[in-house]
């Protein structure tokens, strides 16, 4: 590397930041520059998704760049998912059955703002705020941004531009319009929104309901869900289909339509939520989507991160863990061939672009599993078998949940393909009733382990044809 | 339907023009528009995929319009794949083991015209050239067109508009950038182009090899096609990577390269192409490109069908099949719910999608049996026991090939479901070596029946969840 190399970051947000912090770590000059505000001055949008899942693969990230012990502060553990059915009955069916392992629930601007203020502090580091990226020349590595205070616009050029500018990508945008070279894209909406509300902390700032768990109230097509704020009150999410249902988006237009709906559905959720009426109003309804794209990197000057390159549904609780993890293996592939960027840039998308696809894919699938499964008899047992499992042999038994969210080791292309795989074995022998009373738990594992195994061999020879 | 309803119909290609004169012979005010001069009127273009493989779902279409007797006098059969390796031995690979089921070898702009004077035959019916789609106001049901010979631009309006202007429909591209509904969108580029070469008539007009077959030169990467033509000319198509690879299109620059290129791989074609070097360096590089959409209407107004509406590779010979396919449906749910165009637009997607994303699919899938795997030699077992499973139980065996290609009752992604679970249950059996030579064909075909069956049986006990 040398010393002189400046790169361009464009998007400050959670990818964007993290990676910024380990660019100047590594002693480039780095841009940190954003089209919104500086979220450490402004007061925050209601609305916009205020918490996440912190999981073992941010971890990674954060361990990186060195604030390991400062993120744990920020985080709440959930060991499991509190489901609650129509009558406000909840059970408990926890992540794993291994005792260390948990998510966490995590504020998204608390998390911003300690990787900002990190960012801040290194030598040879530009923050900008208010200047929204207009146009990318990618074979000459600039961009020209508006600078919303002034309206004045400036042109940034670099060594190497990254795009970390999130799921609405300026960047990516420029590489679609961009006709040189053969860019494959996909967005996929699902038919559901989401909408966010809230349960209020309590008067003395307790919470209302158990904050170690991540709150589900699955009703088949449409969805609750609630996770605890350090501030002792819980972000509620509705996700609920656009229209063509009984109640939807379209059509709950009235408080009357809306508090009957969250009466029928969710009466214990609704006691909770004093303001339900007036953020159902005032919050905005967004989309769900899923967006990949190949290639992330043109001319060896610009690459893509984050959810500027894939964006996923949020049902794994992996969205920004998968932005961490991609800075990660971006960091790791910098170490081997510094001084190339072209390479790192391939190399980087060889490595992590089958990874990315996978955790989009699964999250779609966890969509499903979250709104109709855990309602699923055939489901429920199939999780209390892998809780045995994971409990009696921690060692010789990992749920596709286990590998995916607590295995930041092995990457979620694999834990995918094990996953589905062992998922499905045991679908099938429980419907074939092939595990019986009779046998031990150990039996029971290992004709699960035989399933697998059988079911991977045939894959395989139909995949390496 | 009211006579009064004027239906506007953007592209006058293979679908486009079968679908005029569907709609036409049921009654509706027809403009059909074309961006291209009337192709019956000027010199066709080189390089632009002048045959193709008909098959029986094209002809569903033709029946449909009544127009069965005059498409097969310009077709030439096509019985099998003739396999050329790099010594130019040649073997037969059959498309089945019954003897009626073969596809056709036609010429794209001979069957466009046939569909163009039969259109224009029509009361009621206007077609207009040379007038690009600029604009679609989907709100209102009109579009604006640039009419190429004076530059001016006109707006038509119309009941309802169909969009059929192919790959890179205009219709589409103004959805994707209409921002009041939810677009899902994929471009998935191949890494490999290809380019359109020939094997001229001999000097009294006949073949120069075998014209019963579709000609192939599988080279695992790479790959070289040959269709031929009524004239005794084969239409000959290479398939290549784009860069990075001994010989891509990045590469293949000069005469001595070219010729030095085919003499490896393709000698037994170079001899017969005296053209090479000149069509080689004329005619464009194509990029393989499919696409999907969703939703295809909007406002109960407009609605894509054909290529515009989901592009594929050409790999299994379906494309213009599929838009055939799609007019034949189309005209089936518009009989049902004639008088309601949102609910014919509705059921039409609802019916149609999941079987054009399955021939997207399945042509993406035939990319790498042919390249690679017609060279296979558990893929060559497959076939050899399909062929003789066909000639001998010619109603109880039917591989994927056939249904997808001979079986247009059946549809594409059911087709797709049992095709890969025999093509998966065949590979495992005799990767196993289960299918021993103590068996007769008749216990062979038993056993593959049942792990067919086993393999649908557990696929539809994850899927039923």
């Amino acid at each position: 590397m040398s010393q002189s190399e400046n790169i361009l970051i464009i998007g400050a947000g959670l990818c964007g930041s993290l990676l910024a912090l380990r660019m100047a770590q590594r002693g480039y000059q780095v841009t940190l520059i954003e089209k919104r505000p500086d979220l450490r001055k402004v007061e925050q949008d209601a609305g916009r998704s205020i918490n996440l899942a912190f999981s073992d693969r941010g971890m990674k990230g954060m361990k990186l760049v060195g604030l390991e012990e400062e993120v744990k502060k920020l985080c709440i553990p959930m060991y499991g998912r509190m489901i609650h059915d129509t009558q406000g009955n909840t059970f408990l069916s926890p992540y794993s059955g291994r005792e260390d392992e948990y998510i966490n629930s995590i504020s998204r601007p608390g998390l911003n703002m300690l990787l900002l203020d990190a960012a801040e502090k290194m030598a040879h580091m530009t923050l900008i705020f208010n200047h929204g990226c207009e146009h990318v020349d990618f074979e000459n590595g600039s961009a020209i941004f508006k600078n919303y205070d002034t309206g004045e616009k400036i042109t940034h050029s670099a060594s190497i531009i990254l795009g970390t500018d999130g799921a609405g990508s300026a960047v990516r945008k420029n590489m679609f319009l961009h006709k040189k070279f053969l860019f494959s894209f996909s967005q996929e909406w699902l038919t559901h929104g989401y909408k966010e509300l809230s349960i209020p902390a309590t008067e003395n700032g307790g919470y209302k309901t158990d904050k170690g768990a991540l709150h589900i109230w699955p009703r088949g097509e449409d969805m609750l869900i609630a996770l605890p704020n350090l501030d002792g009150s819980f972000t509620v999410t509705l996700f609920l289909p656009y229209k063509n249902s009984d109640y939807c988006f379209e059509n709950l237009t009235t408080s009357a339509r809306i508090t009957e709906y969250f009466q029928k559905e969710f009466p214990d959720a609704l006691e909770l939520m004093p303001n339900l009426i007036e953020e159902f109003f005032e919050n905005p309804t967004g989309p769900l989507g899923t967006i990949k794209c190949s290639p992330w990197h043109s001319y060896g000057k610009t690459c893509l991160l984050g959810d500027a390159a894939h964006a996923i549904v949020p049902f794994y609780g992996q969205g920004m863990n998968a932005s961490f993890e991609d800075v990660v293996v971006f960091d790791s592939i910098l170490e081997k061939h510094q001084g190339n960027w072209e390479t790192v840039f391939t190399a980087y998308e060889a490595e992590r672009k089958k990874d990315s696809d996978a955790i989009a894919d699964l999250a779609v699938d966890n969509f499903h599993e979250m709104k109709e499964h855990t309602a699923n008899p055939l489901f429920q047992q199939k999780r209390k078998l892998e809780m045995a499992f994971e409990g009696e042999f921690p060692n010789e038994y990992h749920s596709k949940y286990s590998l995916v969210t607590f295995h930041e080791a092995i990457p979620y292309s694999e834990a995918m393909r094990k996953g589905r795989a062992q998922d499905k074995a045991i679908l099938n022998l429980l419907a074939e009733k092939r595990l019986t009373d009779a046998m031990s738990l150990k039996e029971k594992l290992i004709l699960v382990q035989q399933e697998t195994n059988d079911i991977l061999h045939d894959d395989d020879i139909v995949k390496n044809l």
